[in-house]
């Protein structure tokens, strides 16, 4: 979505705290938001922000409003964050997951606001008045309330998240194909582990024959690559030869 | 997921700023995960860490180990993050959004540790032989190495998110559950079988580190059951005693 994402900004509403402005501006640039919006930072110097590991170029090419109104001036739709569930609100309020969809949705063609309030206090009923419905990360009842950097980066990984990567059969399609052992190596495999299984007595006479079912079915269960056959073979090879030297040994 | 979210754990190795753990506990209070482990601290003191609001009980709970391997020893799955995408990798690679579906899964039953390494550097290759497979967070190829705090938030979230459409009830009920090995049985058949395979000579000295962290990802790419686990360590305790009965016959 590099055309899409580039719609997006996202604004720090009085943010008090610079680390939490470069913490945010680094989640940015994981997940390839770029465009930073900054109303009113309580620390002027904020794109000094420490934190900031690799964000720098976000933080140095954010834009500074002196207020909501002005930092959301050119977007399509407007999307307050906040923790409350409970108090009085006078938004829709709409869970992260299904939220994410409909800003995506805006992405296609329009420019998005993604607002963020202050660390303590969350927005303001005057920010929310510029915000057209309002986005919940569902945290649990007992601590609802985030850090801001965290939930800066929470918000926009549901934005990148791909849900069809989210099914096993469209992710194996483009997995790394690992190579299966052919049935041919698992019985070398079981040949050499039963054999030295038998040089250790470990099959007993009287039941061998469930015995050695027991071991090929555990080692089919093993469900081996080619590259891990070859290294137990190699492996039970040298132990085994280890067995008939001890026992030439002795004998 | 009150039951399953008991059963996974947050382990995070060598974390060098107090700052992260105090983050990495609050996203987990947020999201319901309480269960912090962590080793090897860099801050002794890392329960005072500040910026934890909320994430004081998380704090105070959190266990101390001075190496992966204790972390984890209970847990059936072991899950590494990662940032890293083309660095040859021993391990399966899979997107947090399939991967968390995984973890569910996993988590209806079983214990996991979500393993995240040290800021800089992230997991080592010691730490990493402790894991069955590796989760990657999708950010952008020209920025890919997130925040500890927010790597962290962002995964519990994939894993609260929508937990109930992810994890259709009815597959749950269907499908046989069998119950994993725990990393502890796991690692005892990888000390087994390094046993048998020092003992054969089949560990040179000179590649002892590498072939001891082949043989360990090997045995967890096995990703045994419980009772195969038993299966295996009875079987490799009977051919270390046929392989020292061997050496004591010849001295």
């Amino acid at each position: 979505m590099s055309g899409a994402s580039d719609r997006l900004c996202v604004v720090l509403v009085d943010a008090r705290n610079p680390l939490n402005i470069g913490a945010a501006a680094r989640a940015m640039s994981n997940f390839g938001f770029l465009r930073l919006r900054v109303v009113n930072p309580y620390d002027v110097a904020f794109r000094e922000a420490k934190s900031a590991v690799g964000a720098a170029s976000v933080l140095a090419d954010a834009e500074e409003f002196k207020n909501v109104a002005d930092a959301v001036a050119d977007c399509t739709l407007v999307v307050g964050t906040t923790a409350v569930r409970h108090r009085e609100l006078q938004h829709p309020l709409r869970r992260l997951e299904y939220g994410a969809r409909l800003i995506r949705r805006e992405l296609a063609t329009g420019r998005v606001a993604l607002v963020f309030g202050p660390e303590k206090t969350g927005l303001s009923n005057d920010d929310l008045s510029y915000c057209h419905w309002l986005l919940n990360i569902p945290t649990r009842e007992q601590h609802i309330s985030m850090n801001l950097g965290q939930a800066v980066a929470v918000c926009l990984y549901e934005l990148v998240r791909d849900a069809k990567k989210a099914t096993p059969a469209k992710k194996l399609a483009k997995e790394k194909v690992t190579k299966r052992a052919t049935a041919g190596e698992v019985e070398r495999i079981s040949d050499g582990l039963l054999e030295a299984l038998h040089r250790s007595g470990y099959v007993k006479p009287i039941a061998v024959t469930s015995t050695e079912e027991r071991v090929r079915r555990m080692v089919r269960r093993m469900n081996l690559s080619s590259k891990d056959a070859e290294l137990w073979l190699g492996m039970f090879r040298q132990i085994l030869w280890k067995i008939k030297a001890g026992a030439d040994g002795k004998e």
